[in-house]
């Protein structure tokens, strides 16, 4: 068995520092790093790139609404045609700093609110998927495991990293619970180790419209920026490594 | 006699038209395009990329000071680092959209209040010119003939296009009048087109620290914003036509 | 019969110049002035106090979604306190003005995609509600006539004024129609001025859900930033004061 | 002897927590609260107001220059009438909490870069007294001991409260040496504390252009947001109990 582990990275801003990059980076294979209009700024993203340059670690950008205050996670009334054009903007703004670091963008998993409005939009979808394949063919879309995601990724040609949140917990049609609910992340190291060996083992099962239907699961999510962020990721990693799952990179894993 | 003639481009944002692009599109060989941070969103970049393209014109990247509401007018202490990094996100923006277009970025000449600081700060021109470097070697630097723009670029590899402008009053060091003052815009299209033909004819004459030095101009500066820049850019236009100047784009000029 | 005709204001941003306010100023007797989250800046709020005062119109705040590249017309999902908070930062703001300018705000009415949001959605329309009660019990609230709005105002012990379009086409339910659709917008001026004398002379009809009701409209907008604004405003100014439709401001008509 | 203690507070920013508000809130006599432009929004401004009300705190604004990412430290080259029109726009904003909590705004102090370039700089203080001034002759205007700060706030008319700081480097000019530079801020509890003494037994020795003079000092200020704030306020407050310093508000010491 094989897995990609994935964090988002990079969410510090200014004088606002978030998250524990420095440590999870060696936890995991794939970093997604924010591009200025959620989070970062052009100073955060060049330490970011150097960061996971350094350690080895597969480079993505981390779309989202522009909307800094929010977090990026509110969703935002956006016609498809400006939902492109501002995810080809801020995947060429991190391009900039890859690029001259000489290294290759390998995926985009745009964030927050607007990636669970595109998992379950289809033309939302369509306008991520678009706003990527404009900029290169070869890029890995992520998204949710089992969500609309996945059919607008072919549609443009793109490979699709169907993604799993071991901390959080999911409604029966496969979607996140939301963050303003109570019980929505799964809290305890534990917990999220074992459902990070679920997912990888046995995928998602999504019911949805009377339909019955599993996912597997390419990627996982550690949230970098929880309290425990660290203990959890941890764990994760100490049960995919007992259980002899292989951690590998998205384009490693895609090929 | 050879000259580009350039002119800032893409600067509405959301709601707020600025500019005459489509009409002085066709008295230009290159356009400096707005990159967000003190005009232009993504949506307009898309556009004006598209418009520039389809009129055959030479783009490039026109980054600035991240202050929207001052437009990048404002002298901002942002530290070295600060500025490159700046400045390459700004790039690395603006060529995800010439990217997708299959065009070439061309050159980069900075905005406003950075444009000014960098001509007669040296840190501030080599950290422009460092981040212009940082995304491509083959990019062409344009800043204020006579300026420390020229040295920067040298010292970082890349070519210079030195800017002239011919709607601008000048200051016997070779800088430009603040637009704070009064006459620091030349209003009259005719005065515009005889400024115009002596930059290109006989280039700037910088009298500084009691040395006079004289600098040929390869580029023309036409503002778009101006209440008569139709009129303004048509004057040059032609007085440059009457005088047998050719109109070539920067990367024809200076090969 | 009589009415207030309102416009909103100080729409402009730094560099950015929108709306034709120093002409329509003298066609109306309350000005909604943005309060720079969707648009205006301090300058242009200070500038647009001071030119309402001058005129003897009745002020009014006109706070927004903080999406200015939106101009404040998507919907952005906002829990109902930061809408209150947001609501009580921008009056507070505007009132900054007023207060030095020794004159009182009389009104508040919201923008945009938070205006239609609030017409259709209780907890919306009462969150913006206390967020105006929290400023002042004094403050009239208009809204669009016969929507939510109104009765959010009476739940917060505030005056209500309901208000009309006379450029906007409406849906059977009372609803404006979106501006992303065709015919959204009644452009000719003899139009929207017919429709404003129906405004005020028997209110609108709405329908929904089966019930047919009938509301007084209190006040007519103007837009301001429309090519043809002072021509409608003209139109509907004069068909006013030729049915000898007196114009009074919101404080003297709702006492 | 009689002193107040200051702490900038509300620094917090969305999903961005900054400071150790709840823990400090208990060891000062005035809070100067963030209004939005360098660090705060609503949902901030409105939770930090309840929180200085609830522990009997005297309130300020915290007003700075427009500039979130670099956290209002860095100088914006903008106009007196902007900086004027800046600040009377964050004080009426947070104005409008303090209002609805039914408490009133005693002083003002402006932020960062603003602060200590309004120091040195007579039209930038006066721009500053100015928009404070606009709204209410009743406010007191906090500033660097011995600087144009306080001119400023005797020509227009108001109360000064001049601070020092016991946790930063002076420069013989009575200046804060930069932020940037190495021993710019004194780490040790110990030392901080007591330099607080010194601050509040001799005042600060300012020497200037071969003048050497003396100046009280009515406020001390404790940052919020360095990784030791707590250990260091809690050493100061000690201290000052120990010589049995009494803790006053500004109100109340200003009369």
């Amino acid at each position: 068995m094989k897995i990609d582990i994935n964090c988002d990275m990079g969410e510090s801003f200014g004088r606002y520092a978030l998250g524990n990059d420095a440590q999870l980076i060696t936890r995991i294979t794939s970093a997604s790093i924010a591009c200025g209009l959620h989070a970062g700024d052009p100073l955060v993203m060049e330490h970011t790139v150097r960061l996971v340059q350094e350690n080895g670690v597969s480079i993505g950008a981390h779309p989202a609404y522009p909307d800094l205050q929010g977090f990026g996670r509110r969703v935002m009334d956006l016609a498809p045609e400006e939902i492109e054009a501002f995810v080809l903007y801020q995947v060429g703004a991190l391009a900039g700093f890859t690029r001259s670091a000489g290294v290759e963008l390998a995926h985009v998993k745009v964030h927050g609110a607007l990636y669970n409005y595109a998992s379950t939009h289809l033309p939302v979808a369509q306008a991520v998927a678009r706003g990527v394949r404009r900029f290169s063919q070869e890029l890995i879309l992520v998204g949710l495991a089992g969500s609309l995601m996945g059919q607008a990724a072919e549609d443009s040609g793109l490979r699709f990293a169907s993604e799993g949140f071991p901390e959080r917990a999911y409604k029966p049609d496969g979607s996140l619970m939301s963050r303003r609910l109570p019980g929505a992340v799964l809290d305890s190291p534990e917990e999220a180790a074992k459902q990070a060996i679920k997912l990888v083992s046995v995928g998602i099962q999504v019911t949805n419209a009377g339909i019955n239907e599993a996912f597997k699961v390419d990627t996982l999510c550690i949230h970098g920026d929880s309290p425990n962020a660290i203990a959890v990721s941890e764990a994760i990693y100490n049960a995919l490594k007992a259980q002899q799952v292989e951690l590998v990179s998205l384009p490693d894993l895609l090929g």
